[in-house]
């Protein structure tokens, strides 16, 4: 009987800034913070009520004594609290996958950059129901002493936003000078100009829309379906035995081909083999150059994420939309924001498009918002907002100055 | 511990055309030939000899006496010989999706439809490696005396074409009228062209191109991995026990999204709930009224469908490349093409997109063959093909008397 090789490949190691750079925001360690307890819960759109909640957060720069330079920042699906610098704790914390790379926004966060570290204090935690240190399906259920797995509750974008209220309070600080988020990310920071307009003075959004469309609703739907699907899933109850590492890997795959453009796909493996040339190999392993690419983002995935964290994360993206807030109206939503807003879209996205994001930007400018839009040309499909560095840091870098993008 | 519901959900029924309209074919049956044997085996593009292949078959209309009347039509990935009428037959051969619904392509073939079966005589033969009569996977394997499973040979659309080529032979056929078909069927089609030019008088190709995109090669690995992760599949070797159902649904799921086009699910389903209105559930379960349909379509095609052949039938849809006739060259391939071409795409087709078809156009015109393009506008996506038949039927009635599409 043939086996199918559908085995391990590796990559190029990417050049990252060292925490030595001047540009880099150096060595960095998580904080965790408990943001709800038994007397005072978080309160579910689902209508539960939750607690403890620990939320794990980094902050970068410095906040002023005023407090008026902080920068909330909210990530996206498979994001965390470590955006930035390089993650001082991370092998002691078991998090292997951190002491080879900086935090996912490194590019953009330090001295000099867009999100100028000399002049701002940024501040990003982990969502909740996700498994980078805030409580999630992985976390101690207090009722039974286990992990929770499909007894976590249902959160939401709307849960995010108030827990992050919380740490917001927590901290002391009154008014955000920005909420800035890209993709699910730039829902939070909608979310947050529509929660709370006296405490966001701008909004950055990014590769994002005020709701998912019917078509990423769909992927999603496969991508959980695939992790419900493993041998080890186990109703969610595997976390004492084997990991659905296939599911989650298959569903990760699918999330990255939304997450890549048609053209950068074909510029980047184009119908390349792996091996043997331009001649196939004729069986159904491994064959293109693309399957071997996938499969390895599949894999690495794997090592650092929890299946269930992705099957509520999903969830939450599903749900979120903005509209609900004007009972199905967009523009009656809008209506109370208070923010000056930054929305930047990419050509090539086809998972939150450019679109989409017109469309956010109307339902502000019917309202007399302070709007500026800018769809920037780029063939890196939606993952152009982690990699679009050169055009957005001018462009971000202005709006946080100036409030405006005029002249970039 | 929650239960996750991704049950069985239902859909409305269509209208068919009965099989006494004057417009249908009526009542069909397939015929099965064996066309290679020991004495003679189809040598495979893989370098195996294959025997015995059996090939099961339809026919609707009347071949002239001069045979020279005869229409081959090429399926796509999940459809079969049954390509119009109603399957006489159907239930004895344990076959009862057929039962409720005509073939394929109905709509398309019949007495005064674009393919008159008062005028042309049509063929439609299941592909090798397929599970709907022509040998595949599920077929025995005369050296074990069990089904083949993975031990069936990596076939390509090269093979198919040769063997389709002995179908004709085999009754008696010199020349076809034409050769048409849409998507995997459309490369069929096109690989018929430059195959066989002395015997190829027309190829209609819709919503296809030359080669599959890289993000096509990434959709499909991803839905290969889905059957390949099943509990059930259990190397291809599940004929004796549970089929691997979750995982072909999944592959089903995901193929369906990429058959659609973002606009035509906006405008079938929306963000619209299954229940609740326009409030959430807050569950992990079917809650959108897009994820209902897509498990209803992933759990119906399991019905029908072998997971093994989509495993084979995906990668052969990978593996067509017709440039590799011109050794990477498409122009060079194109050269010894003889027969006239028309070929459509469609405006919001995705998985064959109409870049992807001008490209060939172009390759074609370049060599100064005989060639009508035509982009067709619909919002359906790839589906298109099967579903825009207003707009198809004159321009490939006039094709196919006249040659050209001037002035429909």
């Amino acid at each position: 009987m043939k086996k199918i090789d559908t085995g391990r490949t590796s990559r190029k190691k990417k050049k990252y800034e060292s925490p030595d750079s001047p540009r880099s925001v150096g060595w960095t360690r998580p904080y965790t913070v408990r943001l709800a307890d038994k007397d005072n819960p978080l309160l579910l759109d689902c209508g539960e009520k939750l607690a403890p909640i620990d939320v794990e957060y980094e902050i970068y720069g410095e906040m002023n004594p005023k407090k008026d330079n902080v920068i909330l920042l909210l990530h996206a699906l498979s994001g965390d609290a470590h955006a930035a610098g390089w993650d001082k704790k991370a092998e002691e914390m078991g998090r292997n996958w951190r002491t080879d790379r900086p935090g996912w926004w490194d590019t953009m966060i330090g001295p000099g950059k867009a999100f100028d570290t000399t002049k701002y204090c940024i501040i990003c935690s982990n969502v909740l129901g996700g498994c980078y240190g805030t409580t999630g399906p992985a976390s101690i259920n207090p009722l039974t002493g286990k992990p929770y797995g499909l007894d976590f509750p249902i959160v939401t974008v709307g849960d995010w936003v108030r827990l992050q209220e919380r740490l917001i309070t927590h901290l002391g600080i009154e008014r955000l000078y920005a909420v800035v988020g890209g993709s699910l990310g730039g829902q939070q920071a909608l979310e947050w100009s529509l929660a709370y307009p006296d405490r966001v003075e701008r909004a950055v959004i990014l590769a994002s829309s005020a709701r998912l469309s019917a078509q990423g609703l769909a992927f999603n739907v496969v991508a959980r379906n695939s992790i419900l699907n493993d041998n080890n899933f186990n109703n969610g109850n595997y976390y004492d035995g084997e990991f659905p590492a296939q599911g989650l890997a298959i569903a990760r795959m699918l999330g990255h081909i939304t997450y890549l453009s048609e053209t950068s796909m074909r510029n980047k493996f184009g119908r390349r083999y792996r091996e043997n040339g331009s001649r196939p190999g004729f069986h159904l392993g491994v064959d293109f150059e693309v399957e071997s690419y996938l499969q390895y983002q599949g894999q690495s995935f794997v090592a650092r994420f929890d299946a269930n964290s992705y099957l509520y994360i999903t969830r939450a993206m599903d749900y979120y939309d903005a509209a609900d807030r004007g009972k199905g109206d967009l523009d009656k939503a809008c209506s109370n924001a208070k923010a000056k807003f930054l929305l930047v879209s990419f050509s090539s996205d086809w998972l939150y498009t450019p679109e989409q994001m017109k469309e956010l930007a109307f339902a502000l400018y019917r309202n007399k918002k302070h709007v500026s839009y800018v769809d920037i040309p780029s063939t890196y499909g939606h993952d152009a907002f982690l990699l679009e560095v050169d055009q957005l840091t001018p462009i971000i870098s202005k709006f946080l100055k100036e409030g405006d993008v005029y002249g970039v």
